[in-house]
């Protein structure tokens, strides 16, 4: 199935929302998991198994695994995830922008080596840059547009011909790079009015929005901006605030709480 | 020695401006390295000691090991490098770009994993996705601005202010992001106007050239447009043209000829 169907199934089999994050960081893992080779995958697998059913997708960020020299674990997870929750879509939060030739390597990384149903990518070196990735029809193609963090005003913001770059942005992708209807924005929860002003370029296409939970922002306001009419067209998505609710061994149980909580905040405004 | 350092170093030693890139790919290895579980190592090691005098640095692209699930070959890569060569400044390139937290991660990657002199990175997501790169204040911190390839002018080349794109991020990072004086840009060898530009406003400040080569930059164009007043000022890659100069087994001798000439064509206008 390809990732938009899929993660259309996701959003209806879980009525959830919500993505979780899988940004392992080892100074954050419960002390029984310290000094363990496997850490990173245990830990990866018990926030799984205790927010499966609670979710619309996962998302491993890479830079956790490579700062680690943890490609080994990266890839047991994902093989986990494909063969215990076949129906969850996984996207590999990569972030990657490089010219056509480098391009083919990265989007070999993702979608052949770890077989992801998605990848984030960064829109600065335009077309060519992009393409590698978008002529994968079935696997999902989710480029930056307006990011949650405090930088993201110092160029996204600036504006040309009456319109910031970001929007700019979403144009490119909805009228050209979305030829294969394989294409999502980024767009960060703690800007809800941009995410409006980019909900009414785009249409329909899915969304994901990094940014609540450790970030802080605003559910209602960022539903209420970013949901289609169907009441989906959101992948929300939480890291921190639920891998490390709790820093014992209850850490799976906690998460558990919070993802229940963030996926039942969000549906009260769909 | 910091990486600055070591490349104006470099570029005395050497007397060159030319970067070689490390791009291995594993279709265009000569045919006695197919099969070998160390090919990449192999092959990289090869070149590296049939050009090693005739260079400023190299600059492994990552996304080349990555997409073969080499990581080891590129630390085998790294280490020869710095036992082998410890005067010849490493650009990892990667062009990593990540909201802060994820950025740290990153930064360990390409200084502490990799103990590379230099990173490659995107400043789509502004100051504090770099921030957690600068702040390594001996390391070289090397910010996309007008890249080579022809997408560039998707975004790059849109007008803000009177304008473009590129030079926001080049005001940007000389005014700004530069305070620990370990930052440089990369401007395309394909665009020499654009460089003159850039290189107005940066002063000193080295430029990452990719695009001769496989690319088509033209060299005395670029070398006119982008040298300091010293004649330096540039790191000049060629990647394929230089590692594919012989798909035989001579493909190192090949190498070297072939960075030679490209190392003496770019003096002629220095």
């Amino acid at each position: 199935m390809n990732f938009i169907s899929k993660l259309h199934s996701a959003w209806v089999s879980s009525n959830s929302l919500l993505c979780v994050g899988l940004d392992p960081d080892p100074s954050k893992l419960p002390a029984s998991l310290h000094g363990r080779p496997d850490a990173i995958w245990q830990f990866n697998k018990a926030i799984i198994d205790a927010t499966h059913d609670l979710v619309c997708g996962y998302k491993p960020q890479i830079a956790y695994f490579a700062s680690q020299s943890a490609e080994d674990q990266l890839l047991r997870t994902m093989d986990y995830l494909r063969t215990a929750y076949p129906h969850i879509p996984v996207i590999l939060d990569a972030k990657r922008g490089d010219i056509g030739s480098t391009a083919d390597q990265y989007a070999a990384e993702a979608f052949t080596r770890y077989q992801a149903d998605a990848v984030t990518v960064n829109p600065y070196l335009g077309t060519d840059s992009i393409t590698p990735f978008t002529r994968y029809a079935d696997k999902g193609v989710i480029i930056l547009c307006r990011t949650s963090n405090s930088g993201a005003q110092d160029f996204q913001d600036l504006t040309i011909d009456g319109k910031p770059l970001y929007l700019h942005v979403a144009h490119k992708v909805a009228n050209e790079w979305n030829a294969h209807g394989n294409c999502l924005l980024v767009v960060g929860a703690t800007w809800p009015e941009q995410m409006q002003r980019v909900r009414e370029v785009v249409g329909d296409m899915p969304l994901l929005v990094p940014g609540v939970g450790a970030q802080g922002g605003d559910v209602k306001a960022l539903v209420t901006a970013g949901k289609t009419k169907s009441g989906t067209g959101l992948v929300i998505n939480s890291s921190r605030a639920v891998l490390y609710a709790s820093s014992g061994d209850d850490f799976a149980q906690a998460a558990r709480k919070v993802a229940q909580a963030s996926r039942d905040e969000i549906n009260l405004y769909r």
